[in-house]
């Protein structure tokens, strides 16, 4: 403990501000925070408003005052959520996120895991002040993605495209064994063992519902892994370029997967030649973006740095990251790898230093948002015996799901063959399914394809396999020969040696 | 021209660029980016989409395709608004704001102008793609609602609370005769000329109208006159504290008023106490954020600054402007003001310039929203003769109230009593109506006091009074006798020497 034992209670002492004041703006599942358009605003649920049926002048004046007030925040806002609502759920995300962050990296995990924690906590299934939809919801919806594609795309600005060649053969026999191992695992268990948790949909096939099922355990979630190796200061370790690159592969099947399992949705298969036509644009898509970006960006930030007006050299890289994220998304590829490209691009401009300089406290805004709304949508009464979603089955099938999960992704680093890099590391790396894995299995939900229980135990795979994965990682950096003596005096402590640059 | 002379064309070949893309997301008027939830999406009614009803074999795999992407898009986003069609906008505003930003400061004008020009062509009115009401104007209006605090901070922040006080006097007195005086000059003009111009609301009298039309032409709007005192580098003259004093002092009075025309919606006048209880309400919060913020801050920060998670310190200043303003609205006062009294606070303590340098970063994307709000709703077919909307009526007067306007707050100006201070800057840094006119305005209408015609004229007088300011001040200041010869060398250079620090 030593000189922090004196200041340990205090995190507790802010944790239960953030606690009262999550709690004045909604209690447990409360739908407190959506007022919807023209509804009765929460002041009139105050006593002052009983007080109107009883109506002496004094209370007359009180009334007035009381209706004079809902239209003032009313005519603020227009329609839709109240803003001092909005202000009210993003300052208990982010406070709780930097709170449980730093208790997190006081006990030796990475800072992520708390704000994943704090996800849940603040999540429907906790306090409910993340609305798991609505106005509300969609708001702090895109405010993650905004951070996503900032985290993604300060990756990109931190790595070196030469660096990305010399790993890109190894990531690429990684995201291959990662992505058809757990399908493949995946789709045998479910179709040999049949396991017929919950009511099964009528007119679909276990083959498809196995289908699906292996679909949900392909596609990593770089963003969890990527905060971890940047929390951890490893990003410059072969072993985190390898993981990236992987990643971002990865993305680029699952994107095929997705519309292959979204074409199952519609009532039949793909032809080959779509198949490869999907590949095709979203590979396509990066490259594309990289060699046109490589061309053009630097002349662009070169005109942009001579404008005039404040803070437009920054505007500018946020811009150029969003539109490369959207322009990815139209053209079949993923957000998160459009954003990629973006950094990766922009690493090659004279602006380089000011472009990280500045993105960084707007990064620092936004990326705990995605995390805590990674968090969010997690029912933590999956996992409470006696509470009515808990079902003993549906865990059971989980927990093999995570064992599916974690073995299939393990393996994946196997693809790595040189001696110097941890094959454990990078299997362990390419585990989280978070965001991604969600996405995948909401698909089958919407469409009737996977029932609410097999829904839920895809869940629980996507929340084991991604909470593992910042203490595992942790102990594998820790227990890693150090390659310098810098390296043994530090567990935290600069690694540039091992980087080759 | 000189050295500028080469690069001129370029800001049009970006803004050619910009229009194509604003024309890619949403032509003039058009609904194309609301995509309500499961709505056909965009792609469906492409050509290829048509292909589907001939059924060849590849046709089938081309349908499937299709049907793949758009599945794939939705189960990123659940319900609401494509994320990429929020980035596309996010993309025009930012992109657009600082193209006219850079053109209005090359011509000479501060750099909100081309913002607020910027907003009027993204508007309803010309190209749609700020669109007037829907998910996606939400998410604008929450983000520009961000950008508005986080301005009024940073006013805050650069605020010495001891000059502040020395200005005191001044700003109070320029404050009353800046809202008594158009009020009662609106409330007389409506009054005796009544100008009947559309069809008038059955069952409100006159007077009430002509009240309502005089509480419009009260609030000044703080942040179009704060920008131009920022773009033109005066934020430290003495006229600038009296305005930033006096707007804030304004808006605690506006809030009374706005008491007052809320009451008389409700259909009956608010008593003198419950007046007096809403004023109270709003000073003295202000005043109990200041004095408690200023005790207990220092130490909250203190206490941040030895956390060690990444952004820490930003993301507590950054709330705490947000928490500050949302308690400022839940205790009747105005946001802006208490994320002005936030700023006031941190100023005093030890990591004031680490936030400083910190928030800057985020504003710049953040504040540039705002002010393309705030231009986005105005209307130009109300100018243009010809058009369903042009009325010479409500043209006719919509300009007396703009000139009804003007006076009243010029001759707030004489609230001034230093002979060093300028009268007239003071007077026109008042003018300036731009978003809490609107507010005052919108919530009328809503309530059936104001016809679409008197709207529309209220609007008119809002429009020219914001969009004047910016010019007149950048002129005001080039006459105004340097009071140091570094002034004299350059207009936009340096003016330490006028202030007292």
């Amino acid at each position: 403990m030593g000189s922090n034992g004196r200041s340990v209670p205090r995190p507790f002492r802010l944790m239960l501000l953030l606690l009262g004041l999550a709690v004045l703006v909604g209690g447990p599942g409360s739908g407190l925070l959506r007022s919807a358009p023209d509804s009765t605003p929460i002041e009139q649920s105050t006593p002052a408003a009983e007080v109107q049926e009883h109506a002496t002048p004094q209370a007359t004046d009180q009334d007035h005052s009381e209706a004079g007030e809902p239209a003032h925040a009313e005519g603020e806002n227009g329609h839709g959520p109240r803003i001092r609502d909005v202000f009210f759920v993003l300052i208990a995300i982010l406070v709780s996120a930097k709170v449980l962050g730093e208790l997190a990296e006081r006990r030796g995990q990475p800072a992520v895991l708390g704000e994943l924690v704090a996800g849940v906590i603040l999540g429907a299934s906790v306090l409910g002040v993340i609305p798991a939809q609505g106005d509300l919801y969609e708001i702090v919806h895109v405010l993650a993605e905004i951070g996503v594609v900032l985290l993604l795309f300060e990756i990109g600005l931190e790595t070196d495209l030469k660096e990305m060649f010399r790993v890109g053969p190894t990531a690429v026999r990684v995201a291959l064994i990662g992505v058809f191992l757990p399908f493949l695992l995946g789709f045998l268990y479910w179709y040999y063992a049949n396991p017929s948790i919950g009511v099964h949909p009528e007119g679909v096939t276990f083959t498809v519902v196995a289908i699906f099922v292996g679909a949900t355990l392909t596609a990593t979630s770089v963003g969890i892994t990527a905060r971890v190796l940047s929390d951890l200061n490893r990003m410059h370790t072969p072993e985190a370029r390898i993981i990236i690159g992987a990643a971002v592969i990865d993305d680029v099947l699952g994107i095929v997967i997705l519309a292959v399992v979204s074409g199952m949705v519609g009532g039949a298969a793909l032809g080959v030649l779509s198949v490869g036509k999907i590949f095709l644009f979203a590979v396509g898509f990066l490259v594309l973006a990289v060699v046109l970006g490589t061309r053009f960006a630097p002349a662009i930030f070169d005109f942009v740095d001579r404008m005039r007006t404040r803070g437009v050299l920054l505007v500018a890289a946020f811009c150029f990251a969003l539109a490369i994220a959207a322009l990815a998304d139209l053209a079949g590829s993923a957000m998160i790898i459009g954003a990629f490209a973006a950094g990766l691009v922009l690493s090659s401009t004279n602006q380089f230093d000011a472009v990280v300089e500045r993105i960084e406290p707007v990064a620092d805004i936004f990326t705990p948002i995605f995390f805590v709304a990674v968090g969010a949508p997690v029912n933590v009464r999956l996992f409470i015996p006696g509470s009515e979603d808990f079902d003993l089955g549906v865990l059971f099938v989980g927990l093999i799901l995570t064992v599916v999960a974690i073995i299939g992704k393990l393996v994946s680093g196997f693809g790595v063959t040189r001696s110097d890099t941890s094959k454990l590391l990078v299997g362990v790396g390419m585990v989280p399914r978070g965001e991604v894995g969600l996405i995948f299995a909401s698909i089958g939900l919407t469409a009737g394809i996977l029932s609410s229980s097999v829904y839920s135990a895809i869940l629980i795979m996507v929340i084991l396999s991604t909470f593992i994965v910042p203490p595992a990682l942790k102990v594998l950096f820790a227990r890693k020969p150090p390659s310098s003596p810098s390296e043994a005096t530090s567990a935290l402590g600069g690694d540039m040696n091992e980087t080759l640059f």
